[in-house]
């Protein structure tokens, strides 16, 4: 994941980054044992900073010793135990197992960058917003099958762009939210309520780690894995609005109607103006649904009460999808802030095509009534309609 | 589409099938035509009762024709116009254009795919539910990793299918109701518009379109596909909870602790008693995420008014996903009606288990206290928390 | 699978149909009961033709029986038994298992579908060498990342065509031969070794029932599937091949530098001269890769000696693909035998283009000469490359 | 790409990773320099070790610029351009395309990735011979569809596998050799022969790069991908058959016939052997097959001279398939290498099965012989066969 193989990656920065993920892991592992001792189940003798025991120089350690026991966390605590030493070797990671922390050390890099994804989306409607105000009333032809259909407005395509990017703040809003995975050994709370004494005390106990880390509580997911798919599923639900954007402004690019605000330039052709990051979100669009397909069939690879391969199949696919995100994000509203729209060659291609009155003719015909002075039909009020649920979105989001 | 390469299709009867969905073309039709003659639009010389102008007999010759435009409705459309004649000929179709039609009569057979699939699961709730209340209690084995890990009882492992199945009816309801096209061919509303006299006239029609349905109504959704996508990662969610199940039953029928109700026979082995629908659903989980990938990247293809091939790309990936759904859920109701519990081999296999108490020696040696009678955690708690779930989830759907 | 849902679907006829797999099944049923009687196994009242004894209308039982078992074999080995009587319904079938006869079938529609692939493969590439020697010298722009990038003619693209196909004719033509399946209930050949007394005279009749069906001998594979995703893989790399010239001429298409033979009419605007092929076959390119990927997971599904659901996956899956792959196979040669190529507007549009030979200019001055009279640089020897390697294929295929 | 994600990632080394990338980007560019200046298209005071200038603390800039022409290589041109100075950042690059770069980085990257697995797959064919070969003749018993089928041996397993690897081999073998990309802007070599003076010159050049970077020549390919779809469905091929073997793995821990040679621990249960290399493997077979499905989509989205995003979607995707395939390739290396398999426990097994000779009884009583004295029909024949037919492969490969 560098931006050698996929440029723009640095967009992302830290989120679903390994050394994120490495942060999570012992954030995670440092709130369950502040939550032992907080609790009383284990002595105060047992606290510690786990935190200042492993430094970002372990993560190739641990991450190069996780294939020993199929995960990083069991490493980690043993690296953990061996340097706290004392009650606090003795009483960290008690009651949880490794897909408890890994699992939630994923929620909590999903957190962040579903945070990140919305705060893309949520500039995207407000520029989307902006350019149907200032530039909508602009002619723009409408094309269907490639070819031109009937008349339009340079609103008419924004409206369309601002109701893909609604449709996938949409899926976004509907996820549940990000939630620990605080099941022991088997998902039973074995180990928690040998520990607490009672079922009641060892659930308590995963409600505050939950509320110390700011994620959700929830009953035992480690073979239910829709908190995983549906994120993926909404992930690509952006990227394929996105896309479906680039698509547009490539066709645009090659009418000359539209512009990336900064094209790209060739190793050697100086006259070429490339529309750069219309392509990589054109990219992002091809490679982010077979990555979700993915966590779909590691879902439904679920067994027992921890899976044979479907589990671990998604870590990695998870982190790139998510990373893929953020960067499309990013792009895309950079693109959709740069864009260049070139109104005069838009009134004159659409001036220039044929036929796309004719519908009108035959319509106009069939109601033994003059043509009426535009065919834009409701255009407008399809345009306004997109800008009130934007407006209303922003407002409930805000 | 037959039982001869997908066993078990005959249970999705008319769920997406071809009929079905040229019946809904043909209703979509109908109702357009009664919507413009009720709304005085157009004169009622043009009543027609379109449905009975076409017979399923047609269906060939408008599948063998719909490569000529690249989509059945314009075929349907001629064919209904040279047999309608008069001034129903003369307003059938207009003011929409042959993806609303298309569009319209795909959301009106997923509709009742969802219903479908939708009845499967409160079924299958209400049965987990009873099993867990009957055979709960049985002690069970649980695995990690393909190994014995603690013990676990009946009521926990169908708790955990519970959970599976109780999150995939989430993604369902949070569904969208599905809804009409009726944008016209550049989905402004333009012919509409310039038949009725006004956009809003143009906008109440298709809202008295959409009601004579049974659909919502909707703003045109052309190139913006999230109610394709969307749908079809809710069926996929749906099989991979019962792919989870399905390998938690092949791995039970492998120990002996579950077997299917009424198994299959072989060819040749008189001994044989395969878990057919084990099997059956396995395929299922193995074959939708990547149907459900395609729609994704038939809708990131959106381009323009009208995309150039990725709106062709959806409708037969949509109808076997409908389809393969609607066979799996029926399939997996089954599979759970007649499941079988062998209660004292479950016991047997838990008592030969190896070490699956030595955690628990663990923990009771950490906190200084004689380990607890049992080691079965919270699962009580866990499993009357998916039931108090299942329960609030009955009472909300019914 | 019909075209309501796909059109054009007619064009792949029978290919992998339904009903020619039924006669699939038949076929390899009554050839091995006839390679029995042949080899002395059976007895010579055993002899019966078995494909008189089931018709077309029995496919519906057979197909709604198939849940029963898994898969359609038993119950058409069931059918065939209690209408052939005597001998030959005591003969018929042993040695085989359910699994042998389905998957010799697919192989029989499998040989037949390549081979139509293969055919229109070949028509492609007469095609393209004709269009190459007719009008391949014609000005025609290139682009890159959307943006005019150098001169070239319209050899130059048709030749990238040509190269496509030619590269998806390898894949075709590096596929073993397709093969029976001959393994018995566990793949041991353990009762075809009993009936016939020897292992060698077991293996012996298996090649015996190759040769009868035209197929090639092998050895069990069961669980190892690679005739199946290789089968696949290179239906893909074709529908790839095709998609990418649909491509260049959707963008043709939007320059008016190309145009389809015939194009397709749109149910409201009269002006419509859609490219409709074009479309379509964007559309195959969209759904194969998905299709193949579930081969993939599928053989990567085997387990024992016959798999739990990764077998299962298979069928409808690989049939789907290979008729969208036979369709799109025709629908490619429709469309390249009518394509209109405008070269006045080809011309013009180069003529027009910005900034196409400012690279020339960087490069003459680098080397201190003159620049060259054009700057197609190896154009015409690239494309004679392409023809040669066109002729060479044409010549080893025939 | 680490072990935190991807546990066993340390295996791949430098295959395919953003360091080999990066060198190989540079013997790229260093190698066509040298060749100018070989041929006297530059002059002798052009050349250079371009290899000096970089390092790989330089790889970060380059791979954060990337996103600004779209690509790593228009940054590293300027960048070597900048630090040589004088003739040689004259003439370096002059000729070439960031794509033909790009691409042909790439293939030295796959070069060395194919040649890891290719010699990892050798190793596993021997092993598997020398499995058959000690431990072969111990009963196991088969299964089909989970259920105990008929007597086997622990030969016909490991023959069942050899299988799945040698038809793996020949996919892998069946590869055309990896080539140089070397078209020029717009794959027409324009540059280069207006460089050299001829297009025979021209190509030349282009064959003498291949030759000093070990790779074949080639016509351009910027927009025909086979090179990178092939080369992705063998990478799967591999993945297909040690998921398959993995899967049988776990089946037989389960039962308790097979084990790890070492498995791993758990993080709390100290009584676990889990079977880690299983599950990564089980992981890798659930990985793969969807990003091949991304090359073929982004192969699919060639258009033009060169791809506006089709192209871009190939590069991460094919590094992360081909570091799980090397990654794969040991780690099922590993797992067959320390195989332990119990033939006591195999032996009770297989007598312990129910009905498994209920089938011999049926075929002996219809040719009315009494039963032969095993039930393992051609089991050491089809063994022999899959010997054969790797000593073959070895004898080919060595």
């Amino acid at each position: 994941m560098s931006g050698l193989f996929w440029p723009g990656d640095h967009r992302a920065g830290s989120a679903m980054s390994e050394a994120a993920f490495f942060e999570a892991l012992l954030a995670a592992e440092n709130a369950w044992l502040a939550t032992l001792v907080a609790a009383g189940v284990a002595p105060s003798t047992a606290a510690a900073d786990l935190g200042a025991l492993v430094e970002r120089a372990d993560l190739d350690e641990i991450a190069a010793g996780a294939e020993r026991d199929g995960n990083p966390v069991t490493g980690l605590v043993a690296m953990l135990r061996s340097r706290a030493g004392g009650d606090a070797a003795r009483w960290l990671h008690r009651g949880l197992t490794s897909q408890d922390v890994l699992d939630t050390a994923l929620m909590l890099c999903l957190r962040d960058a579903v945070a990140k994804v919305r705060g893309d989306v949520i500039a995207q409607v407000h520029r989307l917003v902006a350019l149907i105000e200032t530039r909508g009333a602009a002619p723009m032809l409408t094309h269907t099958l490639t070819q031109p259909a009937l008349p339009g407005t340079a609103g008419g395509k924004f409206a369309i762009w601002l109701t893909a990017v609604l449709d996938a703040a949409d899926t976004l809003d509907a996820l549940p939210p990000q939630a620990v995975s605080a099941g022991g050994a088997a998902g039973t709370l074995a180990a928690t309520t040998e520990l607490t004494g009672s079922p009641q005390a060892a659930i308590a106990l995963t409600e505050q780690w939950a509320a110390a880390l700011g994620l959700a509580p929830a009953t035992p997911w480690h073979t239910t894995r829709s908190p995983i798919t549906r994120t993926g599923d909404a992930f690509v639900g952006c990227c394929d609005a996105w896309g479906h954007i680039a698509n547009d402004v490539a066709a645009g690019v090659r009418t000359g109607e539209l512009a990336e605000g900064t094209g790209g330039g060739s190793s050697t052709m100086p006259h070429k103006n490339n529309p750069v990051l219309t392509v990589l979100l054109r990219r992002a669009a091809l490679a982010a649904p077979p990555l979700a397909a993915t966590l779909h069939a590691a879902s439904a690879a679920s067994v027992d009460e921890r899976a044979d391969g479907g589990w671990h199949a998604e870590w990695a696919t998870l982190a790139t999808l998510a990373r893929r995100t953020v960067v499309a994000a990013s792009q895309a509203t950079e693109l959709l802030t740069g864009l260049q729209f070139d109104s005069a060659r838009a009134t004159a291609n659409q001036a220039a095509a044929q036929g796309i009155y004719d519908e009108q003719q035959t319509m106009s015909t069939l109601v033994g009534k003059p043509p009426a002075p535009d065919y834009l039909g409701a255009t407008e009020a399809l345009v306004d309609a997109a800008v009130r649920r934007a407006h209303q979105y922003l407002k409930e989001t805000s």
